[in-house]
């Protein structure tokens, strides 16, 4: 396995590179990297390698600004709404992450709307960065839409995912992060390259109907919100998605709903903006804003023990949130990341344009 | 119709009365009232006049306090843990939603975690307190133990709900209010009385098979996370539950997950304790913290234009999450409140022996 997968440090370093070629200060650079790298960690790699081509598409076209002023443009004491300046969304949620963080020093809790942003990657990278510092961290961002409101067949939300991380104690952190739809996009993605049908109740046709097809988003088709269906409450799963877009979308002044921008250069902008760039919430509890620090860890030990010996469906393990990305992430530090050769190919020829070397594995 | 309902006055009238005799002081008698009416206007009236029954009984039992010293028992600018002295739920919620409006009103935003309560009722009554002070409000609860863990058998989490209220300029505020299970508990309880099977996707037997039997909780099955299945996201339903438990449970040193204690005095207290009784989790974040408001409220207008107008599947209509119960209470307010003729009867033992009067209807 070892040399056919890269260290994650190799990667960190090349991401760096390739983003000062683009034009990014170091520093940001740097910034962004680390979240690449942690998603591929993660184990998370439909935001990880992948993605380069896309910010690099996006940077030659012209919409992907390399050295953007990041800056608070409205504040109170425990609340900004940060503008990413069309910046890298890994810079700018990382910048905003931060504010939220500082905010929750003085008032006990931060909560930052961001806008003007893009493709933030993985929301459990900024949860985590509030964990680090005794408190609960919150991540959510709207997307472009492909998920239709309970009773419709019209594409209006992001998969608007969500994340959460916990402290414990002598356990690892508690992270919740997921799409409010019953799978993430890349699934369909990966059953739609390998011909397979996917499960009804992930997706329906334009009149509405259940469908299998994991590509019926191109017939008009529309994911449906977590639930499924109504019966299931897929009402429940489409105001939640609702939620994610108004705090992240309407509030901080970015665009929302269907007028949310994709991330990916050969899809068009919408023709109507409401706002600027794609939006993020983000939020931060100082856990001694409640209570002891390691009184709150230490109960949370106590629920961690409770729910990982629940009794378990024969032959299944019940799980803590974040366990699974989490034993990836310790497997992956120590065996390094592995990236499939088409991709390494598609990043080859990027280095090879950058003029910086990228090396192919086996 | 008329004269076989209640007008809302005469409800308020009643139950402020009926806590009074309880002992209630007249202030918090009428803070009850107003949200158990509330309940009732928005059909949601398996949290209204059904539940004074229970109350009377916590309250026979000395398990419910009519003389709470509701109190912050920890602060900072922007945060405060609130005890309830084993109160009433409603009014402990009550006052713990206006501390975290007060500390939005300096803070930007204000959360407040509270333990040693009761259950609050709706969710919705508490977070559209922040909308008429133009915040967004958010409520959720922890309940007794229902819900098994995604791959478990056993009940560890309530039903969980969450409400986030939202205001809108021209048109209603956005009301999301949902239990992170595909269905609320009443729905099982009503499908059992009627001796009806329930889908699948609801409930699993004791172990872990999918169940259409509303009552097989009697027989050692559970209630399931939002998104039913693990191929369909119950790992996310139960991330989303267990973060309900956590910041409404764990962080407010109520009790958590399977110590969650009953609200009716017919199951006893669960032997051991974590913390102080029932635990909520209350937030307000003052729009004008991150934009005018007059600017959201018109954003806001405009999300609501697009997501009401979405294309319906046939003979459908979308719906913007609030809108059933707000055409309720405006249905119910001008029509009068129903109550169940069971109901009525045992809400009139309950007068009788308190000596108040309750008229019976039709």
């Amino acid at each position: 396995m070892e040399n056919k997968t890269y260290s994650p440090e190799y990667l960190r370093n090349f991401i760096t590179q390739f983003f000062e070629k683009l034009g990014c200060p170091t520093e940001d650079a740097r910034a962004i990297a680390d979240a690449f790298v942690r998603a591929e960690l993660r184990n998370l790699s439909s935001h990880g390698m992948i993605r380069l081509k896309d910010h690099y598409q996006l940077w030659e076209a012209g919409r992907l600004n390399v050295h953007p002023d990041i800056k608070v443009v409205h504040e109170t004491p425990g609340t900004a709404v940060v503008d990413g300046d069309n910046g890298v969304g890994m810079l700018v949620a990382t910048r905003a992450m931060q504010v939220a963080m500082e905010k929750a020093k003085n008032s006990g809790s931060g909560w930052v709307a961001t806008r003007n942003s893009n493709h933030f990657g993985i929301g459990s990278y900024y949860a985590l960065m509030a964990v680090e510092n005794d408190m609960i961290g919150l991540a959510m961002t709207n997307g472009n839409p492909l998920v239709a409101p309970a009773n419709s067949v019209e594409r209006l939300l992001g998969t608007n995912p969500i994340a959460v991380a916990i402290p414990a104690g002598k356990y690892p952190p508690f992270v919740g992060d997921f799409s409010t739809t019953p799978i993430a996009r890349g699934k369909l993605a990966v059953a739609a390259k390998k011909g397979e049908k996917v499960p009804y109740g992930y997706v329906i046709d334009k009149d509405g109907n259940p469908s299998d097809d994991p590509d019926i988003l191109k017939e008009g088709g529309a994911m449906v919100p977590l639930g499924g269906d109504l019966a299931h409450g897929s009402h429940k799963g489409y105001a939640l998605g609702a939620i994610v877009d108004i705090l992240s979308g309407v509030l901080s002044g970015a665009n929302f709903g269907p007028f949310v921008p994709p991330n990916l250069a050969y899809l068009p902008l919408p023709e109507e903006q409401v706002g600027k760039g794609m939006g993020h919430f983000f939020g931060a509890w100082r856990i001694d804003a409640f209570m002891e620090a390691s009184e709150f860890k230490s109960r949370m030990d106590r629920w961690m023990e409770i729910f990982r010996n629940a009794k378990p469906v024969p032959g299944k393990k019940v799980l803590i949130p974040g366990e699974i990305e989490r034993e990836a992430e310790e497997r992956i530090a120590r065996e390094g990341i592995y990236v499939l050769p088409a991709i390494q190919k598609d990043v080859k020829e990027l280095a090879d344009k950058l003029e910086i070397e990228f090396e192919m594995k086996g």
